[in-house]
Parts: C-alpha cells; structure tokens; sequence
C-alpha cells in the first residue's frame, strides 16, 4: 500500500486559455501523459463547468490508474491549476514515472509560481515533506 | 483556489470485506455520502481489480465533485484504504461538508490504525500539517 502522492496547486499559468478550458483536449492531453510515463490507465472522467452566460469556466477531472490516480481542476478565471498524481509502489517502483508525468504536466500549463509537496502514503507515521 | 485537502491512510480494517471488494457498492456509498453531506456529484468512476484467479482483489474510485474530488483506493488483502477528500472553498466553505463527509467515509472502514493529514490547497506559502 506504500505509495508517493505528489501536489501541486499552479499559480499564474502561461500557458494558451484553451489548456485551462476546453475539458476534452484535457482529458486527452492527460491520458495520453500517463500512457506516455508507463501508467496504465482504467478510466477517465473529465467534467466542464460554466457560467452564469453558459461559457466553458473550468475543468475538473480525474484519471484512474491501476497504480492509482491524477487529479486535476482548472480555475481559468484565475489562471489557476490543482493536481495530484498519486501512485502506489506496491508491484512495482512507480515513483520515476509519477516524478516524470508530474512534471510534464505541470510544465504544460507555464506557471509562473509552482507549489509542490510530497506526501508518502501508505505507512505507518507517514513523513510529509514540503518543497 | 483555496481549499482543504483531507488525506486518510487505513490499516487493518475491520469493516465486513465487501466494503473493499465490491466496486459498485463502494461506488453507490460514497456517491450517496457525498450528496449527504451537501457536496455536488458531477460524476463518477469506480474500477475494480482482479487477481491471477479473476477474482475481485481491490477497488479503486474517484467521485468527481463541483467543489472538487474524492478519491479511495483499497488494498482487501492487507484490509487497507487510502482515501483523499479535496474541496475547494472559493464559492463557499466547504470545509466542514468535507470534514463530515471525510469522517463518515473513515467510519465506515472501522480501521484499527488511521493517519490523517491536511493539506491547504491554492495558497501561495501553503501550510502542511499532520495529525
């Protein structure tokens, strides 16, 4: 059940309006992220929300990964970015490939300010460590 | 973006096994939670693994919320769970929907042994504490 959990919340994206709006491009753009790092991917969900005049305001969505899950909402108004990518290290060690996919994901979106912490889950007295 | 993000890792729960096995039954549980505790369900995505013998061995579910995400993974062989609630509060505080919510869904393992932590989302300098 040990696994690595990395956060990140996105400050200031850079990135075109379209990556923070448009939930199918996405929702592709994640998957194919995952496959890319060797994460198997079981289920995707991907929801977009809108407002008051029915325009595209943000996405939330989820891959689920035999190795456990991404994570992510968008908040476009803000140029903003929440994600997490979670994987267990149960059958094998998916640490490197959850290091990679994490950051190329958040490289998609050019933040200007990145906060990222690591959460080791799965153990006993599990240790946090911010960076 | 600010919000609150509750992590739980479970060790030997004792819980009847269909809680851990059973996908849509875990699946329909943590729908009919969220919705309990006023969160809104936006959709929903829960897979179930098989062992060597195509028999169930785990469950791994995202609920995807307005307010943000739940996710819960469970390990039936070593009766474990790690389980995340992630609200945001920029249009409401949600945090006690998400405490309550987090509370009832850990209840429900009855886990000898549960580490919690909190982490707070979509600040800038975010504060990590353990419990």
């Amino acid at each position: 059940m040990n696994g690595l959990h990395l956060i990140a919340d996105l400050h200031d994206c850079r990135c075109p309006p379209a990556h923070l709006l448009d939930a199918a491009a996405l929702e592709s753009f994640c998957v194919a992220s995952c496959e890319r790092h060797g994460l198997t991917v079981v289920g995707r969900l991907f929801h977009s929300f809108t407002d008051a005049q029915q325009q595209p305001a943000g996405v939330t969505g989820a891959v689920v990964l035999a190795e456990s899950h991404l994570a992510l909402h968008t908040w476009p108004e803000l140029r903003g970015v929440t994600l997490d990518v979670y994987v267990c290290n149960y059958s094998a060690d998916n640490s490197a490939r959850a290091r990679s996919l994490f950051a190329e994901v958040i490289a998609s979106f050019a933040a200007t300010h990145a906060e990222t912490k690591e959460v080791a889950r799965g153990h006993l007295s599990s240790a946090v460590s911010g960076d």
